[in-house]
C-alpha cells in the first residue's frame, strides 16, 4: 500500500473491486489495515498467510496487516505511517524473494517522510535492489504502457551532468539488462531496441554535438557483437513518432525527460514503472502519494490496475521461459 | 515548394486537391513549373500574379513559375534546384511582405544542397527573418497541433551547452514574442503559458539542479511583473499529460528534444512548424525533402494542408487583430 495516508490504500481497494472487469490474479494488500478501513467500505479480510489470500480473494480484499500505524488521516504524512511503509516494503520484498507471491507491486511513498525516519536510499527501487543483492546501477527503471516501452539510460540527476555520465559502459550494461528482461519477462525472443541521440537530430553528424559519435555509436556496436540488436542512435523526436516508435520493443534514452516526457504524452493513465535486473518481478503505479487528495474518492485506479496486470502478465513469461518443454 | 527535387511540389498539388474537403484558402506554388509536371497529371496553371492565381484556383493548380531548374529527376537534388530553392524562397517572402499574399508555407529545402550553392544560413528561417529585417534570436520557432503548442526556447545546438545558453534574459525575451503571438496571430487575448524545468522533476527544489531556481523563476517573475503569465518552472514529464497541457496555450521547452519528442509523439501527421515575431505569418510543414520517397506517390499532404490551414486561421486573426471595431 505505500504510505498509508497517501492514496495507495484507495487505489489498491479499487484495483480489488475492479479484478473480474481487468481480469486481475489474486493480490494482497500489505500495511496497515486501518489505512484500508478508513477509505473503504467495501468487504476485506485479515489474512496471515498467502494461501489464505488466494481463498478469500473472489469475495474479499486480502489485508496483510502489518502493524498498527497510529492515528491516521488520509493526506496527512506521520512519522509512524512512514516506518510502516518501510515494513510493507520489506515484507513485500520478502513475500516476493520466496516466492509465497510471484511478483510485487509498490505502492507509493514520501520519500520525504521516509527520509524523516532514518532512510537513506534515493528511492523505494535502490533498497530493492540492495535487499535482492543486486547493486542500484543493475536495477534498471523502464516505463511501459500499450503503445511505447522507454529506458532512461541516466534518471535523477542534473541535465548538466547528462553528457559526462552517459558512458558507453553504461550504454553496453544497461541495454544488456533490458535485452535480458525483454525476453525474460515479456516473452519476446529476439528484442529489437532503439537509441535515441543524446543532441538535436542526433547531432548531425557532429556538427550538433559528437556524444553519438564518441560514446553512443561505440556501445550500438559492442553490443551488435554480442548478438543485442539497437538501432541507433536516432533523432529523439523523429522515434516518438507512431509508425516510427512502433518497430520497437523499447526505447533507450539518454536522461530522464528525454524518455518520460513522450511517454506520458502517450501514457499518463495506464503507464507502469518497473524494475529490470532483479531476481523479483517488481512493478509500480507511475504516481506519488498524492496526499492532496488523499481519502477523497478522487484518485484513479488506473495506473495501479495497469501495475498488477503487467506484473501477472511477466509473472507468466518468466514462469514460462523457466518450464522446460515436454 | 522548397526544393523541386524532394516532396515539396508533390504535397503542394495533393492540398490543391484536398483543398475543398480542408477548407483551404486560394494559394499559389512557388517554383519551377517543370517539377509539378513530373509528379502531377492534375490540372495546373502558370499565373503571374495573386489576382490569377485566385481566379484559376477553383479549377487549377496555380503556379508561379520561376526560372527552369535544369533537367529534373524527383529525389535526385541538383545545384540548379537549390538555386531555385533559394529564389523561391525570396519570391515568397517577397509576396508576403508586400501583403500580395496574406501568409508564406515553407516547402522542405536540403541545407546540404544549400550550402553547396553558397547559402551560408543555418536553415530558412533566419534567411526569413533577415529578410524581414528582424535578428534571428527574435524570430520564435513554435511547433503547433490541435492538442498542443511548444516552442524550445533553444534550438540546433549541443545539449551539452543549453544550461549555459538558457538565460534568464533569453526566457524573457522569447515569452514575450511568444505572447504576442499567440494574441496577434492565434486571436487569445491573456495567453496562459507554462514553462517545463530544464531538469528531472524541475530540479526537486535544487537537489537535482539549480537552474529552475537561478535562471527560470526569476524569468517567470519578471514576466508576471509584465503581466505576462507563465506558470512554471513545472516538471516536464507530468507537463506533457493530458488534463496539464490542456491548460496551456503553449509550452516553453528549455531545448530542442524536451520540446519536439512529446509534440511528435502526438503531432507526427498534423504537426506544424511556424515562426513567431515576423512582420509576415510563417508556417511550413514540420518534415525534411525526403528524397528517398520523392515522386513515387508515398508522400503524405498532412502536414502540409495543417500547414495552410494554420497559417489561413493566423492570417484572420491577425486580420480582425489590426481591424479596429466598428
Amino acid at each position: 500500500m505505500g504510505d498509508p495516508a497517501g492514496v495507495g490504500p484507495e487505489v489498491a481497494a479499487l484495483a480489488w473491486a475492479a479484478r473480474s472487469e481487468h481480469g486481475l490474479p489474486p493480490f494482497v494488500v500489505v500495511g496497515d489495515a486501518a489505512a484500508i478501513e478508513a477509505v473503504w467500505d467495501g468487504p476485506y479480510r485479515r489474512i496471515a498467510d498467502m494461501e489464505e489470500a488466494a481463498r478469500v480473494f473472489d469475495t474479499a480484499l486480502p489485508v496483510w496487516h502489518l502493524e498498527d500505524s497510529g492515528p491516521l488521516t488520509p493526506g496527512q504524512p506521520t512519522a509512524a505511517g512512514a516506518t510502516c511503509a518501510l515494513h510493507t516494503l520489506e515484507t513485500g520484498i520478502g513475500l516476493t524473494r520466496t516466492q509465497a507471491a510471484a511478483a510485487l507491486v509498490t505502492g507509493p511513498v514520501s520519500k520525504f517522510a521516509l527520509h524523516n525516519v532514518g532512510y537513506t536510499h534515493p528511492g523505494q527501487t535502490e533498497f530493492i535492489a540492495e535487499r535482492c543483492g543486486v547493486t542500484a546501477t543493475n536495477a534498471v527503471m523502464m516505463l511501459a504502457g500499450p503503445k511505447l516501452r522507454v529506458v532512461p539510460l541516466t534518471v535523477h540527476i542534473p541535465l548538466a551532468d547528462v553528457p559526462e555520465r552517459l558512458t558507453t559502459e553504461l550504454i553496453v550494461a544497461k541495454a544488456r539488462i533490458v535485452a535480458r528482461g525483454l525476453s525474460r519477462d515479456f516473452g519476446i525472443h529476439e528484442p529489437h531496441m532503439a537509441i535515441a541521440g543524446l543532441n538535436p537530430h542526433a547531432g548531425e553528424s557532429g556538427q550538433l554535438g559528437d556524444e553519438e559519435i564518441r560514446i553512443i555509436a561505440p556501445a550500438v556496436a559492442q553490443l551488435a557483437e554480442e548478438g543485442i540488436i539497437v538501432d541507433g542512435p536516432l533523432a529523439a523526436d523523429a522515434l516518438f513518432a507512431p509508425g516510427i516508435r512502433d518497430q520497437y520493443d523499447a526505447i533507450l534514452c539518454g536522461y530522464h525527460d528525454q524518455a518520460l516526457a513522450p511517454f506520458k504524452a502517450l501514457h499518463f493513465h495506464d503507464g507502469v514503472n518497473l524494475t529490470l535486473g532483479l531476481p523479483i518481478i517488481r512493478t509500480s503505479p507511475d504516481h506519488g502519494t498524492a496526499f492532496n487528495i488523499a481519502g477523497r474518492g478522487k484518485a484513479d485506479a488506473g495506473p495501479t490496475i495497469a501495475a498488477i496486470a503487467m506484473a501477472a502478465r511477466m509473472a507468466a513469461a518468466r514462469e514460462s521461459a523457466f518450464t522446460p518443454a515436454q
